[in-house]
C-alpha cells in the first residue's frame, strides 16, 4: 500500500512537515495549499527537497469552488486553475483535488457541472494534470460520492476522477459497497481519516476532531476493503484535521499517524479475508472487480507479525529512591516482600500473583511514580516485532547473560511496557532471578491485578489509544467523564474481551496537568474477600482513603443497604457499588509520589470500575493534598 | 434581583466553594448534590457554614429520574426522596430540585406522571419541603417547560411548583412569552445560563459548553423580562456547566459569575423598558401579570452608571526597561517622539492621532510588552463606577497633584484600562505632562489606532468577552480560526458600532499559551495611504515582516491583480484582501519582546482584518523565531 499524509495534518513549516513525513517512512504527501502559500520555499525548492528526501509529491489540494457557477465565475475559476496547474507543473505534481463547492455554487444542474468540469478536465489535459474530484459532506449540491462519481462517469475524460475521502462518506453513514462499482482507472485518489462518532454538525466535526485510523470509531478496514476490491492501488493518504496534532512536535505526530496506516493496512487485509465469499452488499450481481476480470486486489497489502490479546499482567513497577513509604503500604495491603535482585537495585514484591516491583535505579529525590508494567503474551518476540513494525520506540534493558531478556517498548506516555512470557498459571520465569521458588505464586491471599489507571498527557491522548489497540490488542471502550474539585476527568478504558487486562488511561483537567502531584495514578488489586483484606490491612496500619460519612447516607438512600453491611463499609472505608450484573467493593490507599494502590471486589459479573465513586475518591484526594499544603 | 449559583459552576470543595460565594457577593447558592455527598462537613457543619458567611441555602439538587415508572420504582423513589427530604432538614434547606425523567421512564401518561409527583408533593409537605420540577431539554417524555408546567398545575398542590431553567428552554427554541401565563407563586426556581449557539446533541452542549450570562448567544434578558413579567421574585440563580470554569481559579469564576448576574439585571431592566408597551407574544388576551391585578415586577432589578461605547482609543502603551528597539521602530513607522513625562520614566509618541506610550518603570530584563490601552469615554468617572459595580479591579495609578487622575481597571488577561476623558477633536489633556502643546494631534501622516490584538488565557477567554461586554459596552463578533504552524489561533473581535474601537481577543494554541515568545500581541495603525507610508518606512530602515513569494503569486491567481500594483505590494512585503465592502492592505513589523505593529489601510467599506492573510503572518512570525533560536 502506498502510504501519504496531508501536510495540514502536522504543526510546523511546510519543511518540517516534510522532514518529519520522511523520517516517519510515508511514501509521499498531499501538499495543503497554504503550506506552499505561507512557506519560503519556492516550488522549484520543495520539489527538489521532496526528490531528495524521497518523498512523491501525490496530490496538490484543496481547489474550492469551482462548478455550479454562472459563466463568468467559471471563467474567473479557470483562469484560477490555469494558475495552480502552472504551479503544479513547477512542483512536478500531476494530480489536484477539486472538492465540491460549498460556497459559489448557485445552479443545481448536472448536465451544467458535467460541462463544466469538462471543460476543467480539458484544461487539466493540457497541462498534464489529473482533477480528482471529490464530493464534500456540507457540499451545497454534490455531498455524495456516488453522485460525483456520476458526474466524473459522464464526462469521461481521462483527466477527471475521483477522490473518495473516508471522512465525507462515513461522516454522512453513505453505504461504502457500492465503490466497488467505479472503475479503478476512475479513482484517482483515496484519503483516509478516523472520527469519534460525534452529535454535531458535520462542518465543526470534520475540521476539530478527526483523529488518524484506529483513533476513532468509523469503519474504515471496510471502507478500504471495498477500495482494494474496486481494484484500487493508488496512494492511501491520511488527510486529518485536528487540533491537537496541529499543534503538537511535528515528527512525533508523523510517526503516530503512519503507526496508523500499518495498522489500517493489516485490518483492511483482515476484512478482506473475512469478507473474501461474501458478495459485497449494496452492487447487485457479481462482484465488479472478479466481473471485470482483472486482479482481485491490485493493492499489496502487508501483514504484521499477529498477536493475541494479552493474557494479563505479568508485573508492575514503581520507581523511586526513597521507598520505605511505598515498602511501608505493600506490606499493609498484605503483600510479601520476595526479594532483591541479584545484579541490580530492584525489589520484588507479591500477593498471589499481583506482582510489583520497586526500582529504585532512579534519580535522587524521585518521588515514587509507576513506571512500567509487564503483560503476559504467548510470544515476546513476535510481540516485540510487531511493535517494533509498528514504530513504537524500543526500550533497551540492561540483562546480564543469564538474565531474561525483556522486550520493552515506550508507550506514548513513557511508561515502559514489557512483553513477557506468560505462563497459564501465572508464574514467571524471571523472578528466580530475586530467589529460589518464587516463580511460583506465594501463599495467602489470592490476589491479581485487577487495573492499572494511568493519566496521559492530553496531546498524546489520541496516539495511546492507537498504540495500545495495534500494539498490544487491548479494546477501547466508551469513555467517561468523572467530575473532580480540579475539573473533568476523562477516563478512557482499554481491556482485553476476557477483562485479563484492563487499562485504565486518564486525562486529567488541563490546568492539572503540570502538576505532577495532582497528577495521581494507581494499580488496583483484585481479591476475593475484600472485607476481610481491608480488615487485614487495617491491624497492619493502613492508611486508608477516607470516606466521609455523607457517602454512606448517600450509598444508603440509593441502595436501601442492610444495615450491618452498611456499617462495615463506613468502618473500613469501603465503596461500594451495584448494577444489574453485579456488586463492587473497593478502597483506596493514601497517595505516596504520584502512586496510590487500590483493592477491589468483584462480585457476580460486575464489570465497572466504581464510576459513581470517583467523584468521592477525587475529592478527598484533592482535599488531603490541599491540608497537607 | 436575589443572585445565585449552583455550586456545580466551580472548582473545588464545598467549603471553597462557599467562601468564594460569600467572597463574590452571592445571596444564595445551589447545592449540587455530589458537593455534599463528596464533603467532609456534615450537613449540620454545611448550614452553620453558610449562616456564617450571609449564604441563603436555596435549593438542593438535582433528583433525577422521578416519575412516569412502574409502581414498584416508584416506591423505590419515594424512599429515596424521604432521605433527601430529611437530609435537607438537617440543611435547613426548604426547596429541592425534581428534573424530569431521563434514565429510568417508561410509562408515557400524563395522568400518571401528575399522579405521582401528587405524591410526592404530599410526601414534601411532610417534611416541610417545597418541590421545584423542571424540564430537561432532553428528558424522555418530558422536555418543554409548558408540558413540566401543565403537570405542575394539573397537581395544584401548594408543595409543587416550577424550575425555569434558561437552557433547557433557549437550547430548545421553546418560545418563552408563555412564561408569563404561569402564575408567581407556582415559579419555585429560576435558573439562568448562556451558552454558545452550537450544533450538537443538547446533553454534550449543556454539559460542556455552557457560560455565564453574557458571554453566549441566547436571549436571556428577554427570558428574564418574561419571568419577571411573570411576577416572580425568588432567586435567580446561575447553573453552568463548564469545562473551563470548573477547573480554573474558584474565587475568580465566582466574581465572573456575579458580574454576569449584575450585567443580566441591567439587561432585563432595559428589556422591560424597551418592550414595556409591548403586548407579550404567544400569551393570548391581556398580560396575565396585569389581568391578575398584581404589581408587574414584584422583582427588583437594581441599575448601574450608563456608559455609551468609547468613542474611540485613547493610548496605547507598550512597557519594557530596555526601548531601544521600540523608539527604533516607532521612528521607522513614522512617529514622533513628543517628549518624556514629567514625573515618570514614560515616553510619548504620536502620529496623528494614534499615541503610544513606552513605559519604562518596569523590573528589570523585560521584554516589551501591551501593559495598558486607553479608551475615550464620556465620562471616566462614570464608567469606572459602572466597571467596579462590575467588579473589575481597580488598578491604582500614581498621580501628582496637579495631573490627571486616570481611572483604571484591569482586564482578566491582567491589561490595564484606562478610561480617559475623550475630545471630539481627538486631544488629550494629560499630554501636557509631557510638554507643551502636545495635546493637539502632531502634524505629518494622519493615524488613528485601527485595533489592537491581545493574546488571552485561554482559561480566562469568556471572562474577556463579558468584560468588555459589560464594562466597556463593545459588542463581541462571530468568532474566526486561524491556521497557524503552531495549531489553530482563535480569533474574537470585540467592537463599537461605529468601528472606532476594535478590540481582537485572541487565543492561541494550548501548546503555545506558557511560551511568552510565541504569544504575541500587536497594535495595528490606520492611515490614508500605505504604500506612501511603507515606502517612508523602508527609506529609515523599517525592517518589515517579509512576505513569501508563493503569497503574491496566490493573490494574483485568486485576485487577478494589476501587474504594476502587485510588484508595488511584493516590493513593499504589503498584504492584500478584497471583498464585496472594499480593500485591505496592511504591513506587519518585526516583533520586538512579544509586541509587533501593523500598519493598515482600509479603502471603500472594508470591515475586515486580512483573515485570508493571517496564516501567512503567524508562518513567518514562526519560522523568523524557530530561526532566530
Amino acid at each position: 500500500m502506498r502510504t501519504g499524509i496531508a501536510t495540514v495534518c502536522l504543526s510546523g513549516t511546510l519543511k518540517e512537515k516534510m522532514q518529519a513525513c520522511a523520517i516517519a517512512g510515508f511514501d509521499g504527501i498531499e501538499i495543503f495549499e497554504q503550506d506552499l502559500v505561507t512557506s519560503p520555499l519556492s516550488p522549484e525548492d520543495v520539489r527538489k527537497m521532496a526528490a531528495d528526501l524521497g518523498l512523491g509529491l501525490d496530490l496538490y489540494q484543496p481547489f474550492r469552488d469551482f462548478d455550479s457557477v454562472s459563466e463568468g465565475l467559471l471563467q474567473e475559476n479557470l483562469r484560477r486553475a490555469d494558475a495552480k496547474f502552472k504551479l503544479m507543473s513547477r512542483l512536478g505534481m500531476d494530480t489536484i483535488l477539486v472538492c465540491t463547492n460549498v460556497g459559489t455554487a448557485t445552479i443545481d444542474d448536472d448536465d451544467l457541472r458535467a460541462e463544466q468540469l469538462s471543460r476543467l478536465a480539458e484544461l487539466a489535459g493540457d497541462h498534464g494534470v489529473k482533477v480528482a474530484y471529490e464530493a464534500l459532506a456540507w457540499g451545497k449540491y454534490v455531498n455524495d460520492y456516488e453522485h460525483a462519481h456520476r458526474l466524473v462517469a459522464a464526462v469521461d475524460h481521462p483527466n477527471l476522477g475521483t477522490c473518495l475521502d473516508s471522512f465525507h462518506i462515513l461522516s454522512r453513514d453513505w453505504d461504502t459497497a457500492p465503490i466497488e462499482a467505479i472503475k479503478p482507472e476512475k479513482i484517482f485518489f483515496v484519503q483516509v481519516a478516523d472520527a469519534p462518532k460525534l452529535s454535531m454538525d458535520v462542518l465543526s466535526w470534520s475540521r476539530h476532531y478527526r483523529v488518524f485510523p484506529g483513533e476513532g470509531q468509523f469503519e474504515l478496514a471496510k471502507f478500504m476493503g471495498h477500495v482494494a476490491r474496486a481494484g484500487y492501488s493508488g496512494p492511501v493518504s491520511l488527510e486529518v484535521f485536528n487540533d491537537v496534532f496541529r499543534q503538537s512536535d511535528v515528527e512525533r505526530t508523523a510517526v503516530d499517524a503512519m503507526r496508523s496506516l500499518i495498522w489500517l493496512e493489516e485490518q483492511s487485509a483482515k476484512w478482506l479475508d473475512a469478507n473474501a465469499s461474501a458478495t459485497p452488499g449494496g452492487v447487485a450481481g457479481a462482484t465488479p472487480a472478479k466481473a471485470a476480470g482483472r486482479r482481485r486486489y491490485p493493492m499489496e497489502l502487508a501483514t504484521l507479525p499477529k498477536v493475541a490479546e494479552p493474557a494479563g499482567f505479568n508485573f508492575a513497577e514503581v520507581k523511586t529512591d526513597g521507598p520505605a513509604q511505598l515498602e511501608t503500604l505493600l506490606g499493609q495491603l498484605g503483600f510479601t516482600f520476595d526479594g532483591r535482585h541479584r545484579t541490580k537495585d530492584v525489589q520484588l514484591w507479591s500477593m498471589g500473583h499481583a506482582r510489583v516491583i520497586i526500582n529504585e535505579q532512579a534519580p535522587s529525590h524521585s518521588q515514587p511514580a509507576i513506571a512500567a508494567l509487564g503483560f503476559d503474551v504467548d510470544s515476546p518476540v513476535i510481540a516485540s516485532a510487531r511493535a517494533q513494525q509498528l514504530k513504537a520506540p524500543v526500550v533497551p534493558r540492561k540483562v546480564q547473560a543469564d538474565e531474561e531478556v525483556f522486550q520493552g517498548i515506550a508507550a506514548p506516555d513513557s511508561t515502559e511496557i514489557f512483553l513477557c512470557q506468560g505462563n497459564p498459571d501465572g508464574t514467571a520465569a524471571w523472578t528466580r532471578e530475586f530467589g529460589e521458588g518464587l516463580e511460583r505464586p506465594s501463599g495467602g491471599t489470592r490476589a491479581v491485578i485487577d487495573h492499572v489507571n494511568l493519566a496521559q498527557p492530553w496531546q498524546h491522548f489520541d496516539e495511546a489509544v492507537l498504540f495500545y489497540t495495534s500494539a498490544l490488542a487491548l479494546e477501547p471502550q466508551p469513555f467517561a467523564e468523572v467530575p473532580s474539585p480540579s475539573g473533568l476527568v476523562r477516563s478512557q478504558v482499554m481491556q482485553t474481551s476476557d477483562r485479563a487486562v484492563r487499562l485504565v488511561l486518564n486525562l486529567a483537567p488541563l490546568l492539572q496537568q503540570g502538576d505532577r502531584k495532582s497528577y495521581q495514578e494507581h494499580i488496583a488489586f483484585a481479591v476475593d474477600d475484600l472485607v476481610a483484606t481491608a480488615r487485614a490491612a487495617r491491624e497492619r496500619g493502613l492508611e486508608f482513603l477516607r470516606i466521609p460519612a455523607n457517602y454512606y447516607e448517600d450509598l444508603d438512600a440509593r441502595f436501601a443497604l442492610d444495615p450491618a453491611f452498611l456499617a462495615t463499609l463506613k468502618e473500613l472505608n469501603l465503596l461500594y457499588d451495584r448494577d444489574a450484573n453485579g456488586e463492587f467493593l473497593h478502597f483506596y490507599t493514601a497517595t505516596v509520589g504520584s502512586v496510590f494502590f487500590e483493592m477491589v471486589e468483584r462480585r457476580g459479573n460486575y464489570d465497572g470500575y466504581g464510576a459513581p465513586n470517583a467523584p468521592v475518591r477525587h475529592a478527598v484526594q484533592y482535599d488531603s493534598l490541599h491540608s497537607r499544603n
